[in-house]
């Protein structure tokens, strides 16, 4: 069957999350949102392109940092309303320069940093 | 630092998305949505419990089918408004009986099923 983004059940404001996956290592780099057009951009470009929400506008992730994800696979949910794409990272995935955003964990009730910000 | 479930941002609806990932695979299994109150009954009971926007209820994982996720550990975003809990899966995670919720790829436009339906 052909995929039509449009296909896909958007938010209230025409969203819809995205889990990025490090292809290589299996780690959960990070979520973002995504619209239809969004969605669309990602699959002609290879280039995984989300929507800022804070910008308002189109986020070709790495566009200014270089810190690029190639798309490997475009994955899509049982209810169609949430996205995995599988990528090839480069560099820090993180703004915190941290390779993934999820270096928090909780132990013991207490929060742990697991990540340090890569070098360079 | 001690982790307070009130420190997270939340939308305007009080939910955080949650990305259960498979603790031994590295599958990305599912996303649903936790209020404050789920994350710390997840925290405390080690059972992961979403709030079922539908059902407008807390939903312990697996309550009524045994597809239980036990959480291994729960990791915050850098912005704090996604969760990634880390699970021990059951069975399937998905309701087709799916291992994954994710088992639709788009490859050359189409889409096509890459997992099947477990048995049993």
């Amino acid at each position: 069957m052909p995929f039509d983004p449009a296909s896909l059940t958007y938010d209230a404001n025409g969203l819809i999350p995205a889990i990025a996956q490090d292809a290589l290592s299996g780690d959960v780099l990070m979520m973002a949102w995504m619209n239809a057009e969004s969605v669309a951009r990602t699959l002609e470009t290879g280039r995984v392109t989300y929507w800022s929400r804070s910008r308002k506008s189109f986020w070709v992730k790495g566009e200014t940092s270089g810190h690029v994800q190639v798309l490997r696979e475009m994955r899509v949910d049982c209810d169609r309303d949430c996205l995995l794409v599988l990528v090839e990272q480069e560099g820090p995935a993180c703004h915190t320069n941290r390779r993934s955003c999820f270096y928090t964990a909780i132990r013991e009730g207490e929060e742990v940093e697991i990540l340090k910000p890569m070098e360079g």
